[in-house]
C-alpha cells in the first residue's frame, strides 16, 4: 500500500475519532456546538492526533485508551486557528477555503468557540483519567505535558513572541524560541503525549521528546522555505505571506541552503533515533519524512 | 470579629495563595505574564476561591491541598472577563475602574492573555493531581467537575444563551438557563470542587451541588434586583445597565417583590441543608447571607 493511501486511511480514522468526541447533547447553547462542529470539520491534515497515535502503538496496546487524547489535541489546535483567525489577529476570512469560525458565527461566537474548544479538550482528557484508573497517573501526566505545551511555555508564549515581533527585523535566538514554542509545541505534546498514555518508561519518553522537538523545528523551517520556493496552486495558500507580513523566517536569516541543512541533518537525527528505539516505527518514519519533505 | 474583617482577613489570604500560583519564569514571553498578573490582580471580591475554601474545609483537614484549586478557579473566572470585555463582546473599557486588560495591553493580548488563563488553570490542576498521588481520583475528579462546569455544560453555554438573547424578549425558562449556566454553574464548581478535594462522600458532594445551585441562583437573581434598586454610588457600576443592554432579567419577568421571595426560599433552603450538614458551617452560612443579601 503507497503512503499516500496509508495516510488517507489514517486521516479518515481520526475524523471517525473526533467526530465521535464533539459534545451532542445540547440544550439551548445548540449553536455553540455547531461552531464547535463546524472548526473541527472544515478541514486539516490530521497531522498531530497522528503523530500521537502512531507514537502511543510504539507503546501501549489497548489503543482505545489514547482515542479521547486524539481528539482534545486536535481540538486545543483548532481553537488556535479559530482565535487566530479573529480579527484581533491576524483577521483572515478564510481558511482551507471556507469562511473561518467568526465570519461564519459572529465574532462574539469565534472568541467562545475558541474558549468552548480548549476548554472541552480539558474535559475530555480530565473524564479519560476518571474512566482508565490502571493508568491514571499516566494519562494524568500526558494532560499535564500536554497543558504545558499548549500554554505560556508553549504555542500560547509563541503566539505572543510572534505577535510582538512583526514588522520588525529579530534575530536568529528569538525567531528561534517563535518556532520552537508556536509549532513545534503541540508537535511534541502530541508525540511525547501519545508516549506517556502508552506507558513508556521514562527514557522512551525523554527521546521521544527529543525527536519530536527535531521534527517539529524542522517542519517548522519547511514551512519557511516553502513559502519562498513554492506556487500557490502547489501550497494552496499564497506564497511570499511572510514577507508580505513582514515575519522574519529562517530562509532570511541563514539563507535557503543552510535552512535545507539544517532540515537534513534534524530529519536524519530524529529518523536515527525513531530506528533505534523501535524497529517497527515504519510508519512514523514515512510520516516525518512527508513532513519534513513535503511540497505543501 | 465582625463579618467584614474575617471576610478581609480571608480575601488577603486568597491574594496571597492565588497570587503564589501566577507564573513567575519567563523569558521572551513576558509580555503574557505581565498582563495575565495584571488581569488577576486588579481587584475582584474571590467570592469563587472563598467559597471553595470554606466548602473544603467541612471535609478536608489539609488545607494546602485544595490551593492550586483555588488559583485555577478564580483564573477561570478572570479569564471570562477578560474576554467578556472584548470589543467583540461587551466591549469595555473600564472594569472596577482600572483599564480592562485589551485596552491596557492590546486586543490581540487580550484574547490570548484569556486563552493563558484558561490554559494555566488546567496546567496548574493537573501538576497538583501528579502531585497528590493517594487523593489523584479526587482531584481529577474536582478538575473534570470544574471544567464541565466552566465549559459548553455550564459558563460557556450560559455566555452564548446569553449573547443570543440581547435585544429579544425571553421567556422565563430562558432567563432561568442564562443564570444557572453563566454565573451559577461557576459558583457549583467552587463548591463541589472544594468537597471533591476534601475528601467528601458522594451523599455529601450531591448536597453541596443542591446547596450551590441555589446560592448561584439566588445570587443572579440579587444581581438582577440590585441592577434597578441600587444607585451607581453603592453599586460602583451603572444601574440600569440590563435596560440599556436589552436584557431581560427577574425583576422584569416575575416583578421584584416575587424575585425576593424566590431569593428568600432558596437561600433558607440553603442555609438549612448547610447546617444540617454540618455544625460548623457558620462562616460558610455568614457569606451565603452575605451575597444574597448583598447591596452592591
Amino acid at each position: 500500500m503507497s503512503f499516500d493511501t496509508k495516510l488517507k486511511q489514517k486521516q479518515k480514522k481520526m475524523n471517525e475519532i473526533i467526530g465521535g468526541f464533539l459534545p451532542k447533547e445540547s440544550s439551548l447553547q445548540k449553536d455553540i456546538l455547531d461552531s464547535m462542529a463546524y472548526s473541527i470539520t472544515v478541514g486539516g491534515k490530521r497531522l498531530r492526533p497522528i503523530l500521537m497515535y502512531e507514537t502511543y502503538q510504539l507503546f501501549g496496546n489497548h489503543e482505545k485508551e489514547i482515542y479521547p487524547f486524539l481528539a482534545a489535541i486536535e481540538m486545543i489546535h483548532s481553537y488556535s486557528l479559530v482565535h487566530d483567525d479573529l480579527p484581533a489577529m491576524d483577521n483572515d476570512d478564510y481558511r482551507r477555503g471556507q469562511l473561518t469560525t467568526h465570519k461564519k458565527f459572529g465574532e462574539a461566537l469565534g472568541v467562545l468557540t475558541g474558549d468552548a474548544l480548549l476548554n472541552y479538550a480539558f474535559e475530555i482528557m480530565s473524564q479519560a483519567c476518571l474512566e482508565m484508573k490502571d493508568k491514571m497517573y499516566e494519562c494524568v501526566q500526558a494532560m499535564q505535558y500536554i497543558s504545558h505545551k499548549a500554554g505560556i511555555y508553549g504555542m500560547i508564549g509563541g503566539q505572543v513572541v510572534d505577535i510582538q515581533s512583526e514588522n520588525k527585523s529579530i534575530d536568529l535566538k528569538t525567531l528561534e524560541f517563535i518556532h520552537e514554542h508556536k509549532t513545534a509545541a503541540l508537535l511534541e505534546a502530541s508525540m511525547v503525549g501519545g508516549a506517556m498514555v502508552g506507558g513508556a518508561c521514562e527514557e522512551d519518553i525523554k527521546a521521544i521528546q527529543n525527536i519530536a522537538y527535531k521534527i517539529g523545528l524542522a517542519f517548522q523551517i519547511q514551512d519557511d522555505i516553502l513559502d519562498v520556493t513554492s506556487d500557490m496552486k502547489v501550497l494552496g495558500k499564497p506564497v511570499n505571506s511572510d514577507k508580505k507580513n513582514n515575519k522574519s523566517t529562517y530562509v532570511q536569516l541563514v539563507g535557503i541552503e543552510a535552512s535545507k541543512d539544517i532540515i537534513k541533518q534534524l530529519s536524519n537525527e530524529a529518523i536515527e533515533a525513531l530506528k533505534k528505539l523501535d524497529d517497527n516505527a515504519h510508519f512514523l518514519i514515512e510520516i516525518v519524512e512527508y513532513l519534513i519533505y513535503r511540497k505543501k
